[in-house]
């Protein structure tokens, strides 16, 4: 390519950092070689690219599911381009004309602002308010007629509409598809056309719509069409569906320090580096030595996860507030395997010498066994905790203080109440 | 049906009669009872149904084959029905914004409205000015904007469209379909919303369209959706292909007497009902004769055929004109098989007795031939001919008088001169 040529061999080496860097974590990118042009001409130029992303109108909270492609905008910020965040309010607000889809339902005009400042106020914990725009499309969706339609339409053909993943399922089986829901991918297109987009980042999802802009930009007479770049959909706590908040299986950017720590630690161990690539700002050479060391053993995967519920806390939340919700979740998780409500049992202070009690004596003593035997027997089979730390020596002396937790079998509780 | 229970019994016999006049012809009536229902509701309340039909704006000249469809408005005017004439304007600026369709060139405002005008001319020499109305379909589409449109293709489904013969095999066969292409017999449906049609009249090859108006009215909560009236596609002089400009076998209604007259007289005897029944107005009592007629064979389809040419030149010109054109066609069809320019050739009186020759001694004299043996044997031949008429007996005596022609064989002629 020209432009390639013509760099510098200092301009090369820009151009080889921005792309390692927004190559991160993409599924694909189409075409590759459209990006790499786009990139370079912008390093000559210093024009910065303008990168886009459609949001849903309908579900404004956002969770971290949804942050995989924030991420990706955030890291063209730093990189010096623009970002276009397009509510499609007028999509919104039509629905669906049938009224029979779930997921096109009709908004008002309140709702698209409630929405679009929720929006705002989240995505700015990521983004970079400086270099970011929103859009809403009916700007431009609303001033077109009939005939403006006919001629957006002009520019795709059934077939190639017939070609997306579940109209051709649903016309294989015979289930009606409406002719207006073809305009929602042309919608989305024509959105590209509208901003001049060089780019558009989406889920893999949405291959086949931020391709149509491609299509329909190029059909525009567009000198170089947007580039498609495709991000994994991101697996929830469940470890298998992508993650929604329908499928409750999701960490929300507004919730509390404590929820967002708790399930992130619930997270599989498998699925842990994928969500530290994609929806954190930790850098690939943290993101390569995180990974060794998962790999090579001197990390602890439990450690790593921690590690990740921090950052997402500290992410959206702050520095203590990550510091306080580990406290809390070690603390949580501590108790997580004792009932609610425990009966205090007294022993008294005259049975404990310098504090301390033989283990044999504190489980005759609370009741929990009938005999020294029997003590022992339970402590063998490994069945007797004090504040969830399993003991193993029945003759072992122990220190008992007022809200210890004796724990005999899966039935046997007490808090120790001294004196 | 109620409205049916409820009519006198003269109201029965009306209803009767206007149906056996809206029948004839009509290939199919989509749905039937539902036409019943309208036009026996129309007896007894007295108001007048409104009665469809698109007009192509880019194709303005009328053929006897467009009169098809206008004989059977003609039909509903003379029973007290209103036409609506709707001139596709909308459709016409559009034409094909792929710029592919050769049937779907753009027209500019100054083509709509000179076509506008030179149908208003012809279609009144059929129609009643008093029960026709002329609506252009811009009226409406063009203050159509997206949502709108989105709205009126909410009310039709992919496979439905695709159903349509000319959709079908296209996609069957990969050739593209642009998502435009589906709006044109949309916008043909939502014409019948805006008008409150309550009837379509159309060829066969519009069947998909003109029920597709029934589906959008449907949608619409229309009361009572619109009836399709299909009429046959009149074959053109081929016999064979559809009436048509671009083929050439056509009767314009703007023609000369003497071209309609010719060319009337050129169709296949075996259409020369149809073209009656289709595009004449003579009683169906006046058909039913005339087929009598030709089946029991006293009358000759020859003659059939002057009544229909006749027929044609009395609506779209004269009486007089009528007439006149059926003596040209004489002229002319005796003449046909002349050259241009046939030489003079003198023949002395003196050679007549009482004016006449015989045949023998006019070639000899004329010098066709070499010899009586000669002349005799090309009579035989049947090589010779007197104005037209075949001569067969070489010993016959002929009158003749200047300005008759006599031909011998394809290449020699004369015209006599006598004196």
């Amino acid at each position: 390519m020209d432009t390639i040529k013509q760099l510098s061999e200092g301009q090369k080496r820009e151009l080889e950092r921005h792309l390692s860097i927004i190559r991160r974590g993409a599924v694909e990118i189409i075409p590759e070689d459209a990006l790499v042009k786009k990139i370079a001409t912008s390093i000559v130029s210093g024009k910065p690219l303008r990168v886009k992303l459609g949001l849903d109108p309908s579900a404004p909270d956002i969770h971290i599911g949804h942050t995989v492609v924030l991420q990706k905008l955030r890291q063209f910020q730093d990189l010096g381009h623009e970002v276009q965040l397009i509510i499609g309010d007028f999509t919104g607000r039509i629905g669906d004309p049938t009224g029979k889809s779930e997921t096109r339902k009709q908004l008002n005009e309140d709702d698209v602002k409630r929405n679009a400042a929720t929006y705002e106020k989240q995505v700015y914990k990521i983004l970079d308010p400086q270099r970011t725009k929103f859009h809403f499309n009916s700007t431009w969706l609303e001033k077109m007629n009939f005939q403006d339609v006919l001629q957006l339409a002009a520019k795709a053909t059934v077939a190639r509409m017939l070609e997306r993943d579940d109209f051709a399922k649903r016309y294989s089986n015979n289930q009606p598809i409406h002719i207006h829901e073809f305009f929602y991918p042309l919608m989305q297109a024509y959105d590209s056309v509208s901003l001049e987009s060089d780019i558009e980042i989406g889920g893999t999802d949405q291959t086949f719509n931020i391709l149509m802009g491609r299509t329909v930009q190029g059909a525009s007479s567009f000198k170089d069409s947007q580039v498609a770049i495709l991000m994994p959909l991101l697996e929830g706590l469940d470890g298998n569906q992508k993650m929604s908040k329908s499928l409750g299986n999701y960490i929300g950017i507004d919730e509390t320090p404590n929820e967002m720590f708790g399930k992130t630690m619930s997270i599989p161990d498998n699925l842990m580096l994928k969500y530290f690539e994609l929806s954190t700002s930790i850098t690939n050479e943290e993101l390569l030595k995180l990974k060794q060391g998962l790999k090579e053993g001197h990390v602890h995967p439990r450690d790593a996860k921690v590690q990740l519920a921090k950052e997402f806390v500290r992410m959206y939340h702050s520095e203590p507030a990550a510091e306080q919700a580990e406290q809390h979740f070690i603390n949580v998780f501590q108790k997580r395997s004792l009932p609610e409500n425990i009966d205090e049992m007294h022993v008294r202070i005259d049975l404990l010498e310098e504090g301390n009690i033989s283990i044999n004596k504190l489980l005759v003593t609370l009741g929990f066994v009938s005999s020294n035997s029997d003590a022992r027997r339970s402590v063998f089979q490994g069945a007797v905790k004090l504040n969830g730390t399993k003991l193993l020596d029945p003759n072992e002396r122990v220190e008992i203080n007022s809200g210890d937790i004796v724990q005999v079998g899966k039935r046997k509780f007490a808090k120790i109440v001294v004196g």
